[in-house]
């Protein structure tokens, strides 16, 4: 039987016990399992962040991996824990929007979404803190998964899980204003247009904080060193960059900033 | 049989080749380990940080892992290199005090610690420089531990290791003296004092560089954004935070700070 | 069977989702491959720093590692992707150069270097974006390798692959003329002159940005803390360091700063 594949995503940071403490609870409840690290920096608190990288990350893993995620301003306080089937993947964290991307793609692949509460403390450490749910709850509930416990024997299944409301590009006369979703490591701006809102069409302008950018390109390093340019980036999102630069600093831009595009006759 | 797992502590960073090589050294002799990384993160030379990190993730390891760790200023000079059986975990690493967490909790739980000196150079790589041995002696033991040669093997017994003197804290006519020995990711502040020291009573006030902290917190949660708050955390030691924010830069402290806490009556 | 090794090498960063999306392809392709992280923190479209990072871990990992590496600042542009069988190990990424310094290491040993170019799409993800080559080609044709597919089935034999220009150190009339190559994470500044040659010499002084070195120390914990020293480094290359401090910054050097080395009567 192939070994159950476990990826975790924290706010946690690298330097400190807390990362590493996750795997020790995984490997010591599942002792087959493979664990990939999706990432610790998450800024922390970002929820948002964390549900960006879930949804970019979890498609390309094995069907039926664990994805356990703590970002959790709200723990020790009566946020509820979830276990979620979503699709082919499975999420483990708290009830608090963090896998509202993976369930907006699986309802839009039409696949099976079930939320279970966390209740039953059979499947945590035996000592639960208020402040380490992580280590507490989630990476225990997480290997149990794993080592072929199923969702149900968690708790009462939940139908209101909490869901992020994401911001909804706009139609004006002649574009969208979109916002400014996500920023990555290189400042590369993701927004909330997609492929589809362009019609297939490349002619159009962006207007951004003061700056335009005249068309779209097709990949960075067809543009000029330094150069402003927009994009679709590899989720087929339209993404605002500088070519080898920085487009978070030099537009001081950031996840809210909003933008026009303006389709050319 | 369950496959051996070994964990890294460095302060090597993960800009580098230092990192990564140590998985590689693993793999050539113990192919089938599991390895976690606890973190490279440590404060570059940072000793009592590294002690702090292992004495937390360890507890959470499967029994009979392997723990080696790298924060070596004294890399090249006479200082020993142990392997150390404590309680249920071994560790690998220099002799400069890095386990001294690890050896006070294994003499708490009255398990056995026993140390030996890394002196058989059969188990080195065959070009040992004086400036890496976290590759060329450190991760090669732990491999060979993992791959089942008895700490013996390695080298003689030794019966005075270097273990840190940590501040210990005092008791003053109404409360206590500590000290913080440890700040988290979230510049939280972790001191010496522990839930024991508090005879479960939460009505006291901490005193420290100028502020006050009225009371006892039950978890970040449940306090105002932004407040300055003290709580147990989840090792039971006393921490100062700043709910959703950064305690260290709030106050300016560090480890090394000390505060006073005052029951009230 | 031994499972198959695969390292990973990027100028990601590990803040976002590229990183982590990547041992997720892996593992959905080769289930039974054991990933090590080298490094995602290469300073980002420095192929010199990440050509390093890969010579001096490589040699380490077990006979028929795959070494997937992505610093790709010409990703989407005419730029080949290569396979290529260097010595007793495996790379794969963009041909820019990345994987200079272990061809050179392969030719110095005598053994075999074969490049070919990835062509055929069977062994790509079946949406292959214009900028993510890392998650889309490279990483699925370095588990197709860690599955067995050989390197001849990816495409046509290269004999021109991209080879960067490295500085080589110059004969003066009473010693050598070098140049940094590499700053590592503490500031040490690495070196283009190696053990031979210094002819086996202690007796030299170095003359760097109007410092001045007096002679070879043995190791960083025999020098006075904060002293400028220099010494061979874990690849017995020529390093300038400052003992428990940051040459880097003391020096206000970098890699491409030249220095002199004299030998003295």
């Amino acid at each position: 039987m192939t070994r159950p594949v476990i990826s975790i995503t924290t706010d946690f940071g690298t330097g400190d016990y807390d990362a590493g403490v996750l795997t020790g609870v995984i490997l010591s409840i599942a002792p087959e399992a493979r664990i990939s690290i999706l990432t610790h920096d998450v800024t922390p608190f970002n929820i948002l962040e964390g549900a960006v990288i879930l949804s970019r990350c979890t498609p390309y893993f094995p069907e039926n991996s664990v994805h356990v995620a703590v970002v959790d301003p709200g723990v020790g306080t009566q946020r509820r824990g979830l276990a979620a089937r979503l699709g082919r993947q499975t999420f483990v964290g708290p009830d608090n929007g963090l896998c509202t991307l993976m369930v907006e793609a699986a309802h839009a692949a039409d696949l099976p979404v079930e939320f279970y509460a966390l209740e039953d403390p059979q499947y945590w450490l035996s000592n639960v803190t208020h402040i380490f749910h992580g280590r507490d709850i989630f990476a225990p509930v997480a290997a149990h998964i794993a080592a072929g416990v199923p969702l149900r024997a968690f708790g009462q299944p939940v139908v209101d899980p909490i869901l992020l409301q994401l911001p909804v590009p706009s139609r004006t006369t002649n574009g969208w204003r979109g916002t400014i979703i996500h920023v990555d490591h290189f400042g590369n701006l993701t927004s909330n247009l997609t492929a589809g809102q362009l019609e297939g069409r490349s002619n159009f302008a962006i207007q951004i904080l003061g700056s335009t950018i005249p068309n779209l390109t097709h990949t960075y390093g067809a543009a000029q060193s330094g150069s402003l340019i927009c994009l679709l980036d590899d989720s087929d999102c339209l993404e605002i960059a500088v070519s080898q630069g920085n487009a978070e600093k030099r537009l001081k831009a950031g996840v809210g900033t909003e933008f026009d595009l303006v389709f050319q006759e």
